[in-house]
Parts: C-alpha cells; structure tokens; sequence
C-alpha cells in the first residue's frame, strides 16, 4: 500500500484533458497524500485549478526530475490508454522513475513488476500493481457482522454508473463532518485513489469474500466503513454483488443509477428492472432470511450528466418519490442528505 | 479434457477403502471411459464390485504395468490425500507413468505440469490439472437464457451437503431413462470423474460467469443440462452461487440438504433458515425482477447417512409435508420422484 505521508507526482502526460486521463484526475481529486505535481509538459506551469475543481493547489510540472525536485517519492500512472495497456513510448519514464528512485503505483492490466522488478532498490522502493491480489485470504465467516459500526456498501443497475464516484463523494462529505470514516476501495482506480484495498474482480471465487473481509475487519475502528460497489445483480456477467456483501455484511445500501438507461449498457436485451422490486431483491440478499440483520438501501445516486439541470432535478424528484428514497446527483448536488440519513441526523 | 474413448487406469495404492480413496471409488462410479483397472497391490486380483456397488467389472491391479499391459492410456489419480498435497512417495509412480506414455488427470492441490511438463511427450502425452483454469472466457451475456433445453442447477444449505453425488445420481438416472443428459461439472472431484468441466472456485470473479455460460453453450445441445452446485448461500465465504445462477440461466433448482445439521458447519453460529424461505430467496436470484424466467426448486435431495432407515424415510416425509416438493436421499432411495417432476411424467 501506498502509506499516507509519501509524496506523489501523478504521471499525465498528454491526457490531463483527455478521457485517459480520468484515473489521474480521480488521483488529484481524491487522493489525501501530498501531490507536489502532475507530468505534463503540454501544460507545464499551469495548475491542476485550470482543468478541474479542487480546492488545493497542484502545479503541472514539465518531467520526471521536475518532480524529484519537488520531493516525490512514489509516482501513480494516471493515464489509462484504451485496453490498459502500457505504451513502449512509456518504457523510458518508467525507467528514469526507478532510477531516480521512486516508487509506482499501476493500476493497468499490464502489470509493471514483472518487467521492472529486478532493478529497483528493495530496501527503498517498490511497484504495486494494484490489479494483482497481494494476499490470500482465509474463508469468511461473517466477522463484519459482529462489528458495531455502519457498513454503507454501493450497489447499482450496471457497470459504470458511478458507484466509486458516489462513494467517494460520500467519504469526503463525512470526512468534512469530522466522522471517523473509511473506504473500502476495491477496484483499480480507487485502490490506485485510495492507496489500499482490493482488486476484487481479480480474487478468485474461493477467495473473494475473505477478501473483503479481512479489508472491512483491517478498518473495523471506522464508525462508518463504505464499500466501494462493483457489477451489479442484474449483470448476467457479474459475480460481485455476493462477496461485497458476504464479506462486509452490510448495515446500509445506496443504490448508483444512470438518468438516461433503460437497459444494461450490455448486453442490451436486459432492461433495468422496477427499483423498487431491485432495490428489494438486494435487500433480501444481504441477509439470508434472517441470518444476520437486513441492509436497507437508505438513498440513491443518480448520474444525471447527460440531462440539463432542470431535467437533471425533475429526474430526481421522479425518483425520490416513486422509492420514497432520498435522491440525488453527488456531483452536481452533494450528497449531503444521504448523509443525513445515514448519521440520522 | 479427457476425451470419451481413452482408457483409464485409477490409481488409489493403499486407498480402495479408507476415507481418503472417495475421489477414486467417485471415478470407478460415474467415469464413462472404459476403466481397464484400479492400482492397489494390496487387493490386487480382486474385484472393485468387492468394495462398492457397481455393475461394471473393474478388476484391482499390482503396478503401473499391469495397467500398461491392459491397454491404459491415462492414469487418474484416485487418492486425495489430506490437504491435498502429493506425497513424496508418489514421485516413482507419477515418473513411471510418464514414461510409460500415460498422460495424467490430477484433482489435487498439488500441481504436476509444473514439474513434470517438460518431460512427457507433447505430441501423444498431456498432464491435466484440473483444478488450475483451461481458458479464459468472455463476459457472461446470458446466453443460456436464450436455449429451450431444460438447465437444473443444484444448490445447497451449506458446502459438502452431497450436491454433486445427487446430480451425478439425476444424471445417471436420465441416461437410463435414454435422455440427452449432460453434467455440468464444476469442482476438481466432479471434473475428475467427468473428464471435463471447470473448477469454478479457481476463476476469477471477473470470468467466473462466463466460465458457466461457456460450458453451458458447448453443451447446448442436450436437452436437460445438469449443472453441479458449489457453496451456498447462506454460506459467508461462498461467492459461487451467482456465478452459476447467472452463466447458466437455470430453469430448475434442486435443493441439497444434511439431515442433521441446524447450522452450518462452519461457522456453527449461522443457523439453517426456514426452508421454505431458503427456497424462495435462491429461487428470487435466479431472475432479476422478471429479466428471465425464475426457475423453481423441484426436488429436495437430504442426505440422511447419519439415519437408520426408518429415521431418513420419517425426516424425508417431514421435510416433503413442509416444503409440498418431491424429497428423496438419492443414494438410499434413487432419484426417480425427481426425474419425473423434471420430465413432467
């Protein structure tokens, strides 16, 4: 894992405003460690305020000594080229990094430390190639259950409808609040965000649930826990959804949902069902009638990016009132009542 | 896989009758390949039909040669041993076999190919893993439910509750019948004893889904397709169940349970839930609010070994009188109550 006080620079070079670039800016954007800067000479100078909203100053930097001048210690690639894999154009910062003695966190399918192992500084340094499983767990046995804190696990209609995004928004509203919160990151950008957790969908289906729980028993002090969601129920390719909650048994839900889908992205034959009937099923899941207490999905995020801002609202309170469930859009109004109803407050 | 035609020779020196040779006397049961002889030195000259209820003469074999000279072209390896390791003694025979031309299924923990890959002879010779992933398959797109064959899935209120024993017995009972009747098989023992099949615990969650939906479409052609259970629901380190409800899109369920378990194994604190509800819940994620059709558990398969006879028949009338479904200990009292329901007789 990446721990708290390393420095980081975040390698961006040519994508900090290209689609690539969406693991580098969810690394500036939520990534507590200290950034002393993101590689791009294209806008070497600038600030990382010039692309996107963030509160703290993070200057664009011109290379890698750039960024070991400014104190980096550990450099997180940031861009994720179609397909995950990693250019040849790439090899030489790679290989400057690890003579200049940093560490790489790499969150793509190709993998850096088989390649790279051999000549960095064991004593110093290290590659973490988050998707690969760093341990093995033990079979789970609902230990998550005995804990007394709150286990908010994200769910949703499908891939990609802004579970880690939601979640996130989550933390960092309760963080804000002085709650003593933590996050379960267990896909590849927000292990690569968060600097720990799980690459789950990599876990084998023996181990999966002791995955998270071993993630979930780690951060047990947290009097709220959220579990980064991955898949969905209604994906017929998908086998999350049964050891995120396995292995967190979770206390509380939050459902993620696209505004403008009717059906799975894919395969296309599968419509997204009633939310109130999905939202029920999901429940029922969490417990195994009567096993341990039943989650209840407590609020709904929405991505609503595709609607224009009065649609986006009369989307919403559509929602809220067919479920009877707190809803909103996290980026475009916070998600400060889903808090509420989790601090019941 | 091991291809229908080949013959086989079972290895269980030492094993034909104690706790650690159940693989072996599993194989000489339900393998459909011609076996020309059991290895145990010890028996040798006898007959299996010695030891267990079969039709088939199998006679018990000295050595890796008697084998050899019987026309044996693979050697299964009958003996799980605890753990599942191979002992050191092994490596004689496992030599012998590879130079004797055998090639070689391997259920265990312990792998061959590592170690013995480089010596046999590509072109005549294989060594079968079983528990290590053949392919890597595409994301599951419910392929299945698009098939008119009937796909029965057996599912369990814990591990080790007989879910393979029981489809195996349904699936001896159809081919009696003169069904077009595969067996989905998806444990390293069920794999073993088909010759084929996936060991579903060694996948990843990201192709567990369509590691089913592979094997269920290679086999589409069946009418009725039983589909080995693994784990459980209610079991807190088990992850399997959606994988294998949503690769193969299942049409019926059979319920597996143990006659004298109110909890799991382990751990103990988890109680075995209503049946009845047990069964809605299961038959709930087959389907996802109306996506596919939901299939319905036919049949109750208990395992009431711990029984005397008078006991199982009272347990299985109770339990048949609560649940209003066919209920049977396939092993003690056949499978043909619950092939009828299937086939509607």
């Amino acid at each position: 894992m990446l721990e708290p006080n390393k420095k980081v620079t975040v390698y961006m070079e040519g994508h900090i405003d290209s689609d690539y670039g969406k693991m580098g800016t969810g690394v500036v954007r939520y990534l507590k460690n200290p950034i002393v800067g993101v590689i791009d000479k294209n806008h070497s100078g600038k600030s990382m305020k010039d692309f996107i909203d963030i509160e703290r100053e993070i200057p664009i930097i011109e290379n890698i000594n750039s960024a070991i001048m400014l104190g980096a210690e550990v450099l997180v690639i940031g861009i994720a080229p179609s397909g995950g894999r990693i250019p040849n154009s790439w090899k030489p910062i790679i290989e400057e990094s690890i003579k200049s003695g940093l560490s790489i966190v790499n969150g793509l399918h190709d993998l850096l430390l088989p390649e790279w192992g051999d000549i960095i500084n064991q004593e110093k340094q290290w590659i973490w190639d988050v998707r690969v499983p760093q341990f093995t767990p033990t079979i789970a046995t609902a230990r998550a259950s005995s804990l007394s804190n709150k286990r908010v696990l994200f769910i949703g209609t499908d891939m990609a409808v802004g579970k880690m995004t939601s979640g996130l928004e989550l933390y960092e509203d309760l963080l804000q609040r002085e709650v003593k919160v933590g996050f379960i990151a267990t896909g590849q950008i927000g292990v690569t965000i968060m600097g720990k957790g799980i690459p789950l969908d990599a876990f084998k289906i023996d181990h999966a649930c002791g995955a998270v729980e071993q993630m979930v028993m780690e951060d047990a002090d947290k009097e709220i826990l959220i579990v980064e969601g991955q898949g969905s129920l209604l994906h017929p390719g998908s086998s999350a959804t049964l050891p995120l909650m396995r292995g967190s048994c979770p206390t509380h839900l939050i459902l993620c949902i696209r505004a403008d889908k009717t059906t799975l992205r894919s395969p296309k034959n599968i419509a997204i069902p009633d939310l109130n009937k999905f939202i029920a099923l999901n429940e029922a899941l969490t417990t195994v009638v009567g096993t341990y207490p039943r989650a209840k999905v407590i609020g709904i995020c929405a991505n609503t990016s595709m609607l224009d801002k009065e649609e986006a609202k009369t989307f919403i309170n559509n929602i809220s009132e067919k479920t009877g469930l707190e809803t909103t859009d996290p980026v475009r109004f916070g998600v400060s009542g889903i808090s509420n109803q989790l601090l019941e407050i």
